[in-house]
């Protein structure tokens, strides 16, 4: 059962199970060294074991989250680099629980692909693997699909899940917002993993430029795929320390939707978020798609990021202190806008 | 930022934002509906809550899973009924930490389409929270992605995770197992959610059937359809009553690598499982593949279920007991046979 005949009914019928093998053994080792002291379990049990610390904390809440990258893996396939994705995927999910005021425990990885190419689903994993590392989170188990004709050749899914825990009296929820408040904003790498089919389409479609092309005229001199492929920051170790501090009221992470739909998801009825536009620069990338793809603002500030990757809601007495503070962890933080009385979506100023 | 303007530039790069949002409140409420008391987050939080009870646990442990269901997606678009599939997951994953002595707490889905149909996604979600609720298991949280041109029209990629907990002194590792145990085996309800490319090249491939054709000869008059789809059961509430019972050392869930692959992840070294393959049935659909696809039997073990989709392994001496018990529950176990000592792969016996 453990030969290697190439002639199998399985392997003709499109699956390898052996080459799958291979491959398992090189996750098992990436996984195996992002294990924190909660995991019991070697991967390869049925279910991965993993034992939370709950000591220290009142209420225990598990927080979790699923996510994937979206056509970013398209990006990273034209490149010829799967390397970082799953770093993307990773921060992606950090940061998408660390808004809740949470620390990530354990995370879980899914690759799926036509056929699997050994090297290929090692170097996905190791960037699951090193961004599990760089976030204290454990690879606690995943799957990998082979499924011939359902991917194109070539074509990685991959879907991430996250656990992580807060204390239930340091949840945030967004219920300690309040009108008055200041949005502090934090700068995003690129594009995260939000927007990447219209980045595409306007980029390589409509102005028919290659991934080894810079943006013309710009003063980045990277070329487009490493700017496409910039890997999505965790903002956990710059919010971490602000984690049960009183003046953090929210936080909010800039994905799918962009400013325009995840402000208002931390905002209590009867208020609406101000950002203005000019307190930070909008990056070179974004510049370039609005004018070239002909998007309006109000699409661009709802497909994209426009540059903000994290926004934090904090009480305005302490603004300009934290300011000061996430300015000398090196976080770059701008005086984004503010929290007014009113109703309706986002208010965009330009001063 | 909320019209329906068709002609965005991101709904003409292929990514429609508001027929997500459509599919998207009905699997919001979808989801609702399996809330249990655990829950503390409505969908469309950043990330779910769920704040487990720990208070009759010594020492709890988080046990999590993720899978998909592989081209069982491939028979559920040709026969054009998502509504099963997304209970294949579930149970799957249930049966993945059960085998843990876990009982599931929340369960997070993901689902991956050029083109996210609203009431195709609406069918897959109901299957999946029919699944969820069926185990008691909420449904906290999921993923949308619509990645145009990444998936061919018509194809759904499903990716589903599970945590669940088990208290420590009740979790079930293998360790238990000694030579002289007995393997009592519980009926799968088909191929589960394992080796349907294999299947698919030899039914309709090879043998030129449709989904609608019953199985040549066979007694069983179910379109192949039917067959194929038949969800994955799920055992939990079966085994769960044997959950913390000395007599119960292990239990192996027979998923991808056949019972040859799954039981001697079970067993200790120096021990080797004896397979009575006189005991059970193989279903006719097994037959059928093994003969037309001229499948060798030690492949066949390897890559399908063949009948048997749950393996309990048990103190002998409670054996016939255990047997009579899951008998009158319904379960319609057998005795597949015991642990011998000695090194090797699973030994299937004829008699």
């Amino acid at each position: 059962m453990n030969g290697q005949d190439p002639k199998s009914a399985y392997a003709a019928a499109g699956v390898d199970i052996d080459a799958q093998e291979e491959g398992l053994a090189r996750v098992k080792q990436l996984a195996r060294a992002t294990f924190t002291p909660g995991v019991l379990s070697e991967i390869g049990s049925f279910g991965g074991l993993f034992r939370p610390d709950f000591s220290a904390m009142e209420e225990p809440v598990l927080v979790a989250s699923t996510d994937g990258v979206g056509t970013k893996l398209r990006v990273a396939k034209m490149v010829g680099d799967l390397s970082s994705v799953g770093t993307d995927l990773v921060n992606h999910c950090v940061n998408d629980i660390v808004v809740q005021g949470a620390r990530p425990l354990f995370f879980l990885d899914y690759v799926g692909a036509g056929v699997l190419d050994p090297d290929k689903l090692a170097s996905l994993v190791e960037g699951v693997a090193a961004g599990c590392t760089a976030n204290g989170c454990a690879l606690l188990g995943g799957e990998t699909a082979e499924m011939p004709g359902f991917y194109q050749p070539g074509d990685y899914e991959l879907v991430g899940t996250i656990v992580g825990m807060v204390d239930r009296p340091l949840l945030l929820d967004g219920s300690r917002v309040r009108v008055g408040d200041r949005l502090l904003g934090l700068p995003s790498s690129g594009l995260h993993t939000n927007g990447y089919s219209l980045a595409r389409r306007v980029l390589f479609e409509q102005l028919g430029l290659s991934t080894s092309d810079p943006i013309p005229g710009a003063a980045d001199r990277r070329s487009l795929g490493e700017i496409l492929l910039a890997p999505h920051r965790s903002y956990l170790r710059v919010v971490e320390p602000l984690l049960g501090d009183e003046r953090l009221h929210a936080l909010a992470h800039i994905t799918g939707g962009g400013l325009s739909d995840n402000l208002p998801r931390v905002l209590p009825e009867g208020a609406v978020a101000v950002v203005r536009t000019a307190s930070w620069e909008r990056p070179e990338l974004f510049r370039l798609i609005a004018r070239h793809g002909q998007v309006a603002d109000e699409e661009m500030f709802r497909v994209f990021n426009m540059g903000v990757g994290m926004v934090l809601v904090v009480e305005a007495t302490g603004a300009a202190q934290l300011l000061a503070q996430l300015g000398e962890a090196g976080a770059e933080p701008f005086d984004l806008g503010e929290v007014v009385a009113g109703e309706g979506p986002v208010v965009y100023a330009a001063s």
